[in-house]
């Protein structure tokens, strides 16, 4: 997991952070079926802090190790080697994101009330954004939640779904519909909610396959719920802005942390390789296997750069890297998948029972072909870039490439009324 | 290449032609670059039709096998273990295709004048439905050729593009449109046409990599271009009727043949990997390329398999065996020139130099993956068919299956405006 | 689903069993998390013999359909529809295998004792060869359970592992190493075991992410385990000959069944495409939803067509029968894992979680992919059977292929030392 | 093509490139069939160094542009552009790893005579290594072309093939065995050779699909060709060793160059997608060629990250950078393929016709997964790799993590003389 381009302080905290995951948090990983229970998170985010690799995404004054965001993914890939080391060095989605964004737009009011507590570990948090078939993509007129200002404060009524981390939460960050007002536009304004408002019900939970984020993926429900004017995170109208701000770089820490438990299971692969036979020959000399663990190891290095192209990006040019974040989620969701995919296929029988827990891993990845936008989705905006993009260079003088030399009339004095065309893509019936 | 359904004397046949196309064909294979001569094709032709193994697919009174279309497949792949077997055979698209559709429509007379010698292989023939981009495909009222009726006959205008095999033709199908008549639709109707008529005039040819079909791919022209009556094939306004009887088994046919050389490149790989040495073990024992003959037996044995059942279908039912049709087109297709690419893999320098021939079989096969339709519009066919198909199921009272647990409203006295959806496809961007 | 060669009396049990799957079971399905209960397989047993739809596979005089090998895949299609329907109709492993292989090898007294009881769906079974690493495959000298002839029988020590379906089972079919005797080689040998045998110890269970099979996959240790000369199924000596009368049908009723839940994903998935919208469209008329469509009805009609293959070998040739069972297996398990998990992907969050079945159905399809066989285990076996071929027919007289033009010394009277050789496979290092 | 790591001269070196190709390299390209003219190619090389663009990976006290090795994809890249760019811009193979390797080898006088000539493209080379089946790898024991020391000099006798660029070369660089010496090894030893030694015979070309590197791939011989002493490239024994210097390196710069060729591909595909219709929508928003076109685009994305992080490690840690060039070269030259097949595709019939170039451009990438090494002989090293890596870290105190958990006895005191066993990867024959 070498990194070119690592700073020597961050190459130190990476090896800190792979010692301390790997003699500290494996032994503490929870058993099947089995989930990790709270006091063991405390005591093992205890030792986080002690161990100076405690939320390497959060600047110091918070408690964090302060990393630039082109450097997290070395960090958090060394975490992600544990399906329950994210949580333990409280990076994890959704706090992890949040945390990203309150930084980046909290008033210092805001930033002590709720970053400190979230930095620290000692509060979760979640974000309200998706909503029910037809649901509310980036349309703001799709938003069914709306928010409405009332005397001090505002008042949010609407249904969310698939609220990751809510069950737990202390505090939930609402996106919700906001008219105009004298000093915003009409848009999507986020709010911040603590979840012992009266006016929040939370829901029964969507149950799903994936087991690493505390609190599941409930439903929440607002009814005339009242917040005050300082509840407002940014300005009002400006939700979506801020929501870009936040989905591109959590976008990309999945991308991190899932490749981290990629080169777990091809750990876990080569391990059993090793020592198993298969007509006489260890399994790691049989050339199908060695296929396997070469692609396996094609798709984790491929990974990891895209995802380090993709964190410089995000770091000098956001819009840009905001763009390519599409290119690394759906390349490292489905190159992620393959890997652990290949694992359990090398560990035979085993690989799919709970001696080990491989099985488990592909449940939490298989989601994230489809969480944070399906990977269909993000191949059509990127088909879409890519033909803006080349439409504006041919539009500024690059050449059109696609040109076929154009049939001249046989009979030129013919008067034949049919005219001579160029090729066409639907070629001979013969 | 065994199959599990052949009557014996069609097995009988298929042994001939097997023992054909090794021992007498494959030495008269024409070298890198070279073509087949119309002397040597004469000379092969005659000794095929002293095995009793030419023209597998005509009727036994036009001088061929009379074999019924469900057992094509089997000797057709024999006849495309060469590149230029098909043609000696006499089975080769278009001629095949023309073959099989002129004995189903064509008059008894049309039949002694244009089926009899193509049968016999003293002519070649084209087909005229292609024309140039903006293109006519199905749809009648695309067709830019028309055909004016006349005393006495019509009179043919128009450009078609991509007429395979033109060059060299004695006569040519032409797919022209017509308007109503007294006895007819509108429509589109075919039209057999001398190539030797002076209202014909061969255009340019359009260079493809492919080289097995005699003719190549010019544009051919018709202006003021008269026929008499009796050179409507059919009835006037049928045209795309007929069409249908010719392409589904058209199709299919190409599969045949193309596996045939698919077995081919698959023989020439077995047998390097049985001679060769990599790391000091034959190839042939190498996982990597047990991995890659593998999936190329498989990809044979699926293809075959497939092809079988359309023929039985075509056979049966039409309508079925031509949707199947598009099934077989896109896998053999793409499974053939998988099994073709990795014998080039597997042949290492030489599969890339005319040491070998597998880089031109692969300029044969890389095109049928976008003749006869691309395989993109196969597949937006086969989508359509599906969803047609299940939606008339549920409509008649199949159970619908993608019902999920309505939500409900957890404060159901609320008077809560919004209202409670069924689960969103938009997962969660937490 | 329809199939090409079915005779009308097993089109209309096909008829029947599509019937009596959509109406009686699909209704009767357990929920998320939930198993068949014992009362309701009972119950839905009694209405599948009320149906005429009992123990396809069954001879009739014990009960049940009396359907030919060629022809159970359309039936074992329409049972697997259902995760449960091969379970309601007594056609589910490892039952559907032993009761074929008792049919074929078992005396009369066995039949009544051992078939009838599972053929009316009164009795379970299981079948015990695996053993733990390094394990037993087709090598006699690797089983380590063994047989001892004693007077009016044989003990039996050993410690079989994944014993599918033990758990519940009346009796057990149980492979154990035999030395020579008088009338028989050594080798292995079959024995039928009652479960309640007091040398019969029921150990711990493989957790494993399937649950379709009843009674689990776990240990079973025999110990002094005696059982009398009747016990013996067929000869002694012959149990890996009876082992390949079970294992490739057996293979390919996994095939079958499989292949109908496949269909059941795709219909949940066209189903859903037909209801949801994305972007304005409804899903299946978007061209990454067609694709996945596409890929997934050719993956299922190739699946179908290569079972029928395989099928019609099994009844008129096992042995090439056999050796096809390993292609069909290869390509259906990964087959039917696609066709699953595209229709997870077009379900989006529904797909990964339990308000959708599409998450169980993976989790029973997955391990068939390493199940009887791991798949690289066939795909070995598969390129050495087609390099068995290719040799066997070079050395019979077909022309070898792989020659290149050899070299010629361009300085023919040199007395150079070196000599002219072939091309080889590496290619430059330009 | 922006690359978040360039410094400002870079850059503009790359727009300079850019511009170049495009506005001067791109109307120079010749027609299908035909190949560049030397005098084009001297005229293009001239209007190159007055845009400053020439021989960007050479030092500037040779007339390039002295770019570090991190830095040369971005150029590389806008360089292979074009087909012919490349050879224009002097940084095609074989120069470009010869021009690589003499100036981190040879001595001053040498590089007067051997590199200044060819950095300046007054000069073209070859490098011969590879020898006739069975072949010289990376075993000095294999090497068949040997030199023996004589007075003054040294005299080579051999067989060298698929010299890539030895027809019209001036001189090459040959590798050949020599033993042992006062003081050197017994190894392999580099010499310069001018082409016009009497001892050198030019022999036939092996004719393969690619075109793009002048003077082809011929056949070389060496007959009691005499060298002076000063031939010897570096230290006598040392061969090998300079030739990872020169292959890792060598290996990158053609993914580079064909990455770029893949773009151009890709923008003839989304060129014709801007301006066809089907089935009534521009080919761009139908969703099956947003699909191809997503792929590619992810596939040029993810080649550009991992040849960006090869190049700084070749810069920073060349052992370790050699090694990923493995994994760099078997993704980069099967997505690349890739990129031009869906480019293909989605220009249907124009797209294997010469109306459009890329038929010809799969042709130059298509024994990029041949040449420099097969991709199955890297996956095979990258597969030993990652299994020694993971050994070493075993060994050096990581834990192993494929324990499963043992099976206990279940009768401790039974004296069973089986003994209970870790579970097997051969999983149950049900």
């Amino acid at each position: 997991m070498s990194n070119y381009i690592l700073p020597t302080e961050v190459e130190y905290l990476r090896l800190r952070t792979r010692e301390f995951i790997r003699s500290v948090v494996l032994p503490a990983e929870p058993g099947p079926g089995e989930r990790l229970m709270p006091e063991n998170r405390k005591r093992l985010q205890r030792a986080a802090k002690e161990a100076g690799v405690f939320a390497p995404h959060v600047p110091k004054t918070f408690g964090g190790q302060g990393l630039a965001i082109q450097y997290w993914s070395a960090i958090f890939q060394e975490a992600g080697y544990s399906p329950i080391g994210p949580s333990v060095l409280n990076c994890m989605a959704p706090d992890e994101g949040n945390m990203h964004m309150l930084n980046l737009v909290a008033s210092d009011d805001q930033k002590q009330r709720y970053l400190r507590p979230l930095a620290e570990g000692v509060a979760r948090s979640c974000f309200a954004m998706t909503e029910p078939h037809p649901g509310a993509g980036s349309d703001p007129a799709a938003l069914l939640t709306a928010a409405r200002k009332v005397d001090g404060g505002w008042t949010i009524d609407g249904h969310k779904r698939f609220t990751s981390g809510a069950d737990g939460a202390t505090f939930c960050i609402v996106m919700a519909s906001t008219g105009a007002t004298e000093d915003s536009p009409a848009g999507a304004t986020m709010f911040l909610v603590d979840m012992d408002n009266p006016g929040v019900l939370l829901g029964e939970h969507i149950h799903t396959i994936d087991r690493a984020i505390e609190g599941g993926h409930p439903h929440v429900y607002f009814k005339k719920c009242f917040v005050r004017d300082d509840s407002v995170l940014g300005e009002p109208g400006l939700g979506f802005k801020y929501a870009q701000v936040r989905l591109g770089p959590a976008r990309l820490t999945h991308c991190m942390r899932w490749l981290g438990l990629a080169r777990r299971a091809l750990d876990i692969a080569l391990d059993r390789a090793e020592r198993r036979e298969l007509f006489g020959s260890p399994l790691k000399d049989l050339g199908m296997a060695q296929e396997m663990i070469a692609q396996s190891v094609i798709d984790i290095e491929t990974s990891d750069a895209i995802i380090t192209k993709t964190g410089f990006l995000l770091a000098t040019e956001p819009k840009a890297g905001s763009a390519m974040s599409s290119v690394a989620k759906v390349h490292c969701s489905e190159a992620i998948f393959r890997v652990i995919d290949r694992s359990i296929q090398i560990c035979g029988g085993d690989g799919v029972s709970d001696g080990l827990p491989l099985a488990s891993y592909i449940n939490e990845v298989r989601p994230f072909r489809i969480y944070d936008g399906a990977n269909e989705t993000h191949k059509w905006a990127i088909s879409r870039r890519a033909s803006a993009r080349r439409r504006a260079a041919v539009a500024s003088g690059e050449p059109f490439l696609a040109d076929v030399d154009q049939v001249k009339d046989p009979w030129p004095a013919s008067g034949l009324e049919i005219q001579p065309h160029g090729h066409s893509e639907a070629a001979g019936a013969y």
